[in-house]
């Protein structure tokens, strides 16, 4: 299993201020040299998907699911005080005053520092959502055994 | 304390979509041979109440409580897109075509695969709801020692 | 590292019944001598800071964001039923009913049991809070390097 200690974490909110958080860990993590895990999970899928879907799902019903549940890291929103755009927006501002890093630049960071950024294929099935309509950033594709492999190893497991 | 690696799950939240994400968990992990335990406290005692419940409970303030949180596996709520039920009825339309387990379906899998699910009592006694009230999946009623016992042995503890 | 077994709750929601939880696991754990540390974080901070603020944020949109995100743990609602306060008021009557310790003497307690209470310091830096904004309570100020290094040895991981 090799000899890094491990942390792996299941995103399955898409809330902006909870995948900012995930990343703060993720990253802090691999920083200090840990063997980091993020699996994404049902909205989480949202953060890793392009913005463009190449096409949609199949099926009514998943049509007017995946017209409601449309992703991309820009299109996160705030758990609290969305208020219509507004509170989100001026979290953005404040991020960048705060010298804060986007979840798009969070996403390359986790990359650069060898975060893997895992989709969960039971959520991509489910939500309609092809291997295809996520970021390049996500490298592997695997279900709830992998995770359960992975999180028996690790020293830290959380579920965000 | 047994040689079995254990995974125990918190499951406070009675969202639908959080819910099958821990029966996911719990099934896969008790697939695999570990020991799991699902800990349902505060919201979360909602997926393992019976539809019916035997008699209310006691005091104006906990049967209005009571009125506004009605319990049963068949009730639960989307955390997102919930849109006075419409949200909610899509996905369980969509969990169906996906060949999804519902969450009753999953408390009968997880109860085949020997998941124990442990009914909190210091939420049970908060909420005002008697042993009879619950679902018989449940086999142990239990504080937070008891979890934390558990929890200090195990090697997945997720908070739902 | 000391030789007793640690548990680590990252308080990232500021909802009352979830507050309460952390703290219920908190307190259980040290009364049965574990070592606890709580990380306050993001909304999580709400809870150890004190109602009356010394000075506000600097800058418009900090300001702004101030005034739509006091603190001050009598403040806290509820993640479900809030319509308007009432939700959360009804609970706060049935806590007292049912002999449950509100916030204020949750953290009181946890304080004398020695649980660790710590503010992120990214997160105060974010939303503009400053050290003499917090309670006295809390026994330190830390970044996720320090969260980290106490959940890799800790026996309880939770984001709450």
């Amino acid at each position: 299993m090799g000899d890094k200690d491990k942390a792996t974490i299941i995103v399955f909110s898409a809330e902006i201020d909870k995948v900012l958080a995930a990343f703060n860990i993720a990253t802090g993590a691999a920083a200090m040299g840990m063997e980091v895990s993020m699996f994404f999970t049902f909205w989480g899928l949202n953060v890793v998907r392009k913005e463009k879907q190449t096409k949609g799902p199949r099926g009514i019903l998943k049509k007017m699911f995946g017209i409601l549940n449309r992703g991309g890291a820009d299109r996160l929103k705030l758990s609290k005080f969305h208020m219509g755009g507004i509170g989100t927006w001026m979290m953005k501002i404040l991020m960048r005053k705060s010298m804060m890093l986007s979840v798009k630049e969070m996403i390359g960071t986790a990359r650069s520092l060898g975060v893997e950024m895992i989709a969960c294929t039971t959520s991509m099935e489910f939500m309609g959502i092809d291997k295809e309509d996520l970021i390049d950033e996500v490298s592997r594709f695997a279900g709830v055994a992998t995770y359960l492999a992975m999180a028996k190893e690790s020293k830290i497991n959380l579920f965000i």
